[in-house]
């Protein structure tokens, strides 16, 4: 892949972009009935999950839609109320769905660990929290707030995640294990960004205004690492597990440390992958 | 509110107040019924909800009952059982409700991403995190420690939040968005402290004593900030982001890195603010 | 227990050892019917899952199996059909329910929270996250990684603890606290091992082979401690609080910092402990 992207002279920190190993949208829908088919099979124990989820439903939207609202339901939000929320969002801009294929590919690129779609789609709680930020992102632009505060907090009680619904998340995005991240409500993410669980984009100051990260394309942020203020972490750059920045960090650097110190400048350009 | 505050001499470090920008405890459950009323007509989806969980009761205390009893009912502890049960404890101290409220006006008073005080009720989990313990520590105090380490256990599960059900903390907390966070059994936590997710206050060594710190009125314990052993963290001082702390922190000081130094000295007296 | 140890030789660091002190399984099962009754009595509110959890059940093996059940149970995933699952790895491979027996009794000799082995059994999510493991771990081993990923995806929601199936982990073990343990694919960890919440065994590089650390007898890692790579810890080793570890840490010796440096070498030999 490496190769094939820098013979079309693209690096991730330049942005999303679908390269030629990625599926189509019909070819990935296609793959992930397959797998699900294969894995009902195999497994019996899986069998009536794997229908309800994927096999019994027409498009990718409708599984990713049952995904989102079955995880996200609760005594207080019904199920079938969130099926029709997320497949109204679908409907209405979608970019939603495009960014969703983009994380799903995003995933099988990076991740050593995982070699199916479905793997990520139906386990992973970093990706759904991710795609039912997108939901909560959409309803807070259309001025919902209650309810996009209500499925924050429902992603944050079921995958342990928090983000602010104001956050604005490219695509090709992977949140590995995912556990205690949190985004607050000025952050904005690029493309191609990948970030381990703890991960903590903070506010500082008390005020009402931009007081969040600004992170560029192809950043990767290691675990536990923190970034506080209203700093930007430049394209193609590197975090270390357990660091703390609290100053602009310059593009296709490394920075490590508590507080962080930058140890490599310019140096590797696609460390997300 | 600092001029205010400051006029009549009153800090944050110098113990929770009541101040006169605070709603009483009758004007307090007004407010919360009007922005339940509101949120109803804006969004049906939360209609219902708003319904069952603040317009159809009577009091803030029903309220806030019903929703610790909601949030920590399963299918081996009953819901009805663990409103009862708090019911119970707010007629038997009124000092709990109490810290409800001022813990309430704490979070509205300090998070810039928090403007209604049904937000932080219904779906704050630090803030229910806290409310739950309090619960747990009535249990406690009364020698029902099985029934108060089963609450304390639910909480962990729900809001992944650990606090040892013997912890005494103050009123005026803020735990803002509270994943991982962790207080040992001997810790002990005075008025109008804030802290941010992933805080630890940790043991040392194996005896049953004084092994987890205290923590004065009026602290800041940034994201990741771990303090460890039976030290002092004096009132009014702010602990940094991802800061490991052994040994006893002065009051009105600011501490960071791993190991914690000390970068300021009697600086700033409301750290938390 | 120290003397007892010293007098036959023998360290945690050494591997798991049944001690004198230890309760046979028989015993065990005896005294955690006798607590539950005790509670039972003592607290109605608890006595209808006291019995349907343990004193309904004719075996440790069956309690066991309801307790993990209970927890991952979902729309998705069958309580009944998860007690089968318990019940045949137990029958299959009795190594595993001994390993359950020995985790409860290092979470008595290490945990000075804790004085009753229900407490552990029935409220501490690292200890079951653990044993839910060792059935996802032994799928694993069978082939069916399909089941074992779904099993791997509910503990990370449930306990907030992301275990690779393929993880090897040994006996004695202590996850205290619990949230946001994360442990890669290619991680070993050796026998009396204890950690605390947020400890990361995390990968380096993208390969598919040996990237993840690999954890000695006896060793203990403090809370947030981060351990990178293909590298390995040696026994009896304790890793401080928020340390990052990227390279061999020797046995017996005390690293801390980010990144890790060794304080200590070879000072105490049962940190664990």
């Amino acid at each position: 892949e490496e190769t094939e992207r820098e013979a079309r002279g693209h690096h991730p920190s330049q942005g999303w972009r679908w390269m030629p190993h990625h599926l189509s949208k019909d070819a990935l829908w296609k793959k992930i009935r397959e797998e699900a088919a294969e894995d009902a099979v195999a497994e019996p124990t899986l069998a009536s999950t794997l229908h309800s989820t994927v096999l019994v439903h027409q498009s990718l939207e409708k599984t990713m839609a049952f995904v989102i609202a079955n995880k996200l339901a609760s005594s207080t939000l019904l199920g079938t109320h969130l099926m029709r929320l997320c497949l109204d969002a679908f409907e209405d801009d979608p970019a939603i769905i495009d960014a969703c294929n983009a994380d799903l590919q995003a995933v099988i690129d990076r991740d050593p660990a995982c070699d199916k779609y479905t793997q990520c789609m139906l386990y992973f709680k970093g990706y759904q929290a991710v795609q039912s930020h997108r939901i909560a992102h959409w309803l807070w632009q259309k001025g919902r707030k209650a309810l996009a505060m209500a499925l924050q907090s429902r992603v944050s009680e079921v995958f342990h995640v928090d983000i602010h619904p104001a956050v604005s998340i490219g695509r090709g995005i992977l949140m590995d294990h995912a556990t205690g991240i949190v985004m607050g409500e000025t952050s904005i993410i690029g493309d191609n960004v990948s970030m381990l669980h703890h991960v903590t984009l903070g506010g500082s100051g008390t005020g009402k205004g931009t007081r969040h990260p600004q992170i560029g394309h192809g950043v990767l942020l290691g675990a536990g690492a923190t970034v506080l203020g209203p700093v930007h972490v430049g394209e193609g750059t590197k975090i270390g597990a357990g660091t703390v920045v609290v100053a602009d960090v310059p593009s296709h650097s490394v920075a490590v440390g508590v507080p962080a110190r930058i140890i490599k400048s310019n140096k590797k350009p696609e460390p997300c992958q």
